[in-house]
């Protein structure tokens, strides 16, 4: 690429942080990111960019720029119902509504704040630098990360029908380590999540009279404990799951053995193969021990489903050359897979095009040597320092961008 | 005993009848029976005996009618917080205050306004026919049963350094029965009853970070598997445990393994030793399987003691020769103890006096055939027939009382 | 009845005493009591009894004495697998077969033999004395007490085709109490006891792969734990019963996860409700584990099946009067049901006619003032004082017996 | 290097064959190899190296060639108690005795045989071209490997105070792949493995009272339950790990609860910090469940150690190259671990140097083809070809060897 990467004093930086500060101030919360979807939608049309709306709050930006190669961009856009406790000049004091109608705090502590400033920059500075660059770009503002929900949401709001196809699509995120440096995985990247809701069916009864009901704690006790043997026994030793009962809720009071009692699982795992013979056991498990309770046939609500995040090796060994050279060798640290999840997988999985993901890191050195330890994403603390963060993660967008778009052919 | 027992057509029962619709529609939670202590009170003083208050909203009035023996006799005056749904003309509007602060309805969802219906008319009675009798009676009308609070309350406010010392104490129960009948067990009559609160202490993690954490909720649902076999391995085949978890609450999220978990326990014994061995092995499981997961040891607060209920053998036999005799032989049903609880049983305790406790039947013969099965003690719908109930539990308490204080010596 | 009872210094004792000594050196393993059979059937014929074989090795004697009751007298026959260690003169050196062809030495343990000697003594004195009584006697030796099989096998045998039908049947057992005591219940008098063999079918792997196993040592594990629940939460709290798990095997190699795994489970029960309440439960359970592993239906072999003994009330409080008059009121405990068993109550079920059965006691106060504890039934010091145990035994019998055919008309 | 691998059409390769088929046919079991060891250290002595046994029946053979490095080769010798069924002319049909003294058959089923058949051949002829190569040569016929006792063995009865410490020591394992192909792990190999026995201590009774005894049953169903944890919610879920509970022995009749129970657990693990919590985990489950029993401490018996197999990374690469000059670079194969065991590491740990272990290939391309599935380690039919096996073992002894003492300096 001959584009050059705009620096943090120049106005472009400045431009950058504005946006970082005015949307950090204005957190919405997962599938209600209405305003944060109006706010990219304008300054997209304002690039002139072609755009739609998709899967409710998402937002579809289209760059096109004469013949060269299709690439997707994503950021997400969803904040997390955490009250902010960074004591930052533009914190949040935005509230929100959660599903069943609680008034809560809104903070963008997951960091997607940077994601959004970053990537409505790469597209500015991409606008203005036409000339150094051809090719088609999408950039997908996708809602609802955090809940699982967003990127299903535009793939099936026909996301794919409307954009054209890319051939491949970037995403990124912030993360607490050192900023300037890039963290990415080949293959498997982050873990496939499902969560699911489990109501326990029993009869009531009064508590000195076990043999006249059907007890859901004693039952639901007895499915957590068989659960364990899942993981222990059923997945090969060196492969990856959890399965862990996040909640388990039975009961009004100690006299009375009550009619039901609800748990909700979340369980993760890397391999397909993996993840279905869990869910498959889980499952089992749960129906064989009610059956062990002549109880009903318990309920199971699907509460989420985080894909798959799949890197495609020869893609990231070639996007591992370019960030290398525009971050330095030693700035990029290939790491194992983790065990957390992601649902930008799925927009790439939809149309069978490859993706990379990698995570940026969001402290200065100064910061992190001066805490034992810092904000980690979804602490009330988390708070990214800015200038290096955002300069870094808009070096490794653009980096990745241009390693397919630039004019020396993608070569980095 | 000579004094005659007033029937229903009488003024007597009238009043009685307005005594009960009036404390009907006016139900207080336990330990806050402030103006039912007032009403109570008031009514004592206006009959003329001594009254004093104990144990907060406790009422005790003494009778004293020359020399004889000294007998007591208990009613006890809360509510419950249930919304009640009975449709009577003087069903309850009144609402209460939990201890965490909720504002709740209240309800007489257990009878009780009938008890004290019953003991302030047959004081009356028994003030207007001093002549037929000889004696000195304690009236005490406690609190909180519901929540085994008010006879500790009463003994430990000195409840027995300020009323005479009975030979007996009598008490009794409105139960779903025919009116008119008398249930009663020889030796022991209902459970001990020990509740309580156990707080698991965990260490919180991300869902995918179980070897970060220590997990309340598996360590919580081994502990309700594992108490299974205090009843199953440790209690004598031929005694009878009952041992029930009956709320179990931990998480607030499927992701988020969770600090803390909490459960209630409710343990229901007949026998000093079997109760002794369970609670004893439930503290010792508790212990040690917070061991097994490395965890702390789990706070363990108690919730209620329900003490014994243990009707003298001889004083017994005495009762129902001549409650047989004033509601007839048919009317009696000897029958083994319950596994509910009361804290009757320690007013006697205390000072070491035999007692006596049995439960009336509360509906008519047209109510109990009219449907499948009438409304318990405890359900929004329980409402006894005023006219047979009240007139026979009348019956019964005047039984009792005159059957040690009566002019012909106690002989039924 | 007017006849009198052997006392200890006479002939008959004396014969009693010879009798029993022979019995004990000689003890047969359940259904394998043929010499035992023989030596029985040589005496009745001796006496004149009209005697037939069935089930095996059980032995039946008639004794037909004019116009009268028809009573049935039952003594079992057979000895344990337990090396005698008494020291006694006449100790048993004898050895057996078990089923799986172990050669096992075999002892009178249980006092099967005092059982014979009491019921061939009674027999000769009834023969001599044919005056005193009318009526017909059928003495029922009955093999295999200990497994369970014996009674099932002689009424399968077509013992009450051959038989007159009594109109009540008694049996008695000697145990650890003073000689010259009875204890005896009313109503029900022994648990039923159902036992089980349960083999649990995995799939074999390495220790390395348990995915690639079906864990039968995990399944079974989790069956043993979930059964607690049975006797826990689904009897009633004042009901009885058991549910034990007295062996489990699996395995060969720490490093080889097993095929199978195998276990017993005894349950006893009072009630016919809880035991089906208990068996269906157990087999629900052991049958929903499996499924729980994704493992094969487990395979149940019913090992044995105790019925329940139960005392007539009304026969049981006729012969406690008799008993109180030869042996002293003072000598005759009413005492509750235990949780032991035996298969006494088939004989008497099968043709729906009443049984009472009870215990002597076969120590003299010498024995039991010189110990802590004297030996009991099923151990191998088991040695009861023959002068007192027999004496009381054939008293006990010749007044249950005569307290119907007696001259008197069955007055004691 | 610039010695010669001997070919299989040659002298030596017919005198390897002989070798092998004499020891396949004399197999012994763990640490009762005397002949085996005989029949070395005649044939070491015979070529003139220095040779001394240790560990009882281990073997070393020192071989001094002049200045240069000191290499290590092990071969293990211990045969296995298999009834060998692969119908070979030079079948075994030895016999062994356990520990426990029972008579066994033996068989060299996990292929020590072709371990010896190599490791001798490569001493006869870098015996015999001495001029090839410079250095000293320790070869170490290690008893035991099957039950994890030989190397340690060895080490506790002083090898390295006896024999020259090598700068790096080799061993290699044959395995059921295509002969001439190697596999081989860099950095850890496989895992370690330890094996404890637990003995629950509990309190007999009869089954019938469940309230008199401890059940150890129970209690071991509760651990076994409970360990389930360890792997499921204490391990890293990227950590391998593996608890198996392999065996499971307590009761000898359905009706009697014992006083003990026993079982045995394998846990493999490949990460040292892993195993110690694993391990101290298991210990703290077994300790505390028993205390929920109120048992006494069970008993721990450690039955077997293996330690970690680890492959030096730099030396695992220098010999993949030299193994790809030797066997072609299509034969080597690097892999991920394995969970099998071995107590090779111990060997090189003992003196803190580096260790290389791979897996060669037993059988031909026709074998292969011939069957579904080849007979694999510790099965009867296991049978290697000899012809292509030991040959591709032999070059791979020496490829390794003379990569470090080889004229060349030890370049492939």
């Amino acid at each position: 690429m001959t584009l050059t990467i705009p620096q943090n004093t120049d106005v472009t930086a400045r431009k950058m942080h504005e946006l970082y500060r005015f949307l950090h101030a204005h957190p919405e919360l997962s599938m209600q990111e209405s305003a944060t979807a109006d706010f990219i939608a304008t300054r997209l049309d304002a690039l002139g960019l072609e755009t739609f709306r998709c899967g409710g709050t998402g937002v579809v930006g289209v760059l096109r720029n004469g013949a060269g190669p299709t690439i997707g961009f994503r950021a997400d856009t969803d904040g997390l119902p955490i009250a902010e406790e960074t004591g930052l000049a533009y914190a949040s004091v935005a509230r929100g509504t959660l599903a069943d109608g609680t008034d809560v705090p809104a903070m963008h502590g997951c960091g997607h704040d940077t994601h959004m400033a970053v990537a409505l920059t790469a597209a500015e500075h991409l606008v203005d630098n036409r000339a150094d660059w051809a090719g088609t770009l999408v950039f997908i503002f996708q809602p609802g990360e955090e809940t699982g929900a967003g990127a299903r949401a535009m793939v099936e709001d026909g996301l794919w029908d409307r954009a054209p196809h890319p051939e491949i699509i970037y995403g990124q995120h912030v993360w607490p380590g050192l900023a300037g440096t890039i963290d990415i995985s080949s293959g498997v990247a982050m873990a496939m999540a499902d969560s699911w809701k489990v109501t326990v069916h029993g009869r009531q009864a009064h508590g000195s009279q076990p043999d006249q009901s059907i007890d859901p704690i004693v039952l639901g006790a007895h499915m957590v404990v068989r659960l364990q043997t899942v993981v222990a026994r059923e997945v090969h030793p060196m492969k990856s799951a959890v399965v862990t009962v996040g909640t388990f809720h039975g009961g009004l009071k100690e006299n009375i053995i009550p009619a039901t009692a609800e748990f909700t699982i979340n369980m993760r795992t890397f391999d397909l193969g993996v993840r279905t013979r869990v869910l498959d056991s889980v499952r089992r498990i749960i129906a064989a021990e009610a059956q062990a309770s002549a109880a009903p046939e318990p309920t199971i609500e699907v509460l989420s489903t985080f894909p798959r995040c799949y890197n495609d090796p020869a893609a990231t060994e070639k996007l591992i050359a370019a960030l290398s050279h525009s971050l330095g060798e030693d700035a990029i640290f290939e790491v194992p897979p983790v065990m957390g999840s992601e649902d930008f997988g799925l927009l790439a999985e939809a149309i069978g095009v490859p993706s990379v993901y990698w995570m940026f890191g969001g402290y200065s050195q100064q910061s992190i040597d001066s805490v034992d330890s810092v904000a980690g994403n979804h602490s009330p603390h988390f708070a990214p320092d800015p200038e290096p963060a955002l300069a870094a993660g808009l070096t490794a967008a653009l980096t990745a961008i241009l390693s397919k778009v630039g004019t020396t052919g993608g070569a980095a």
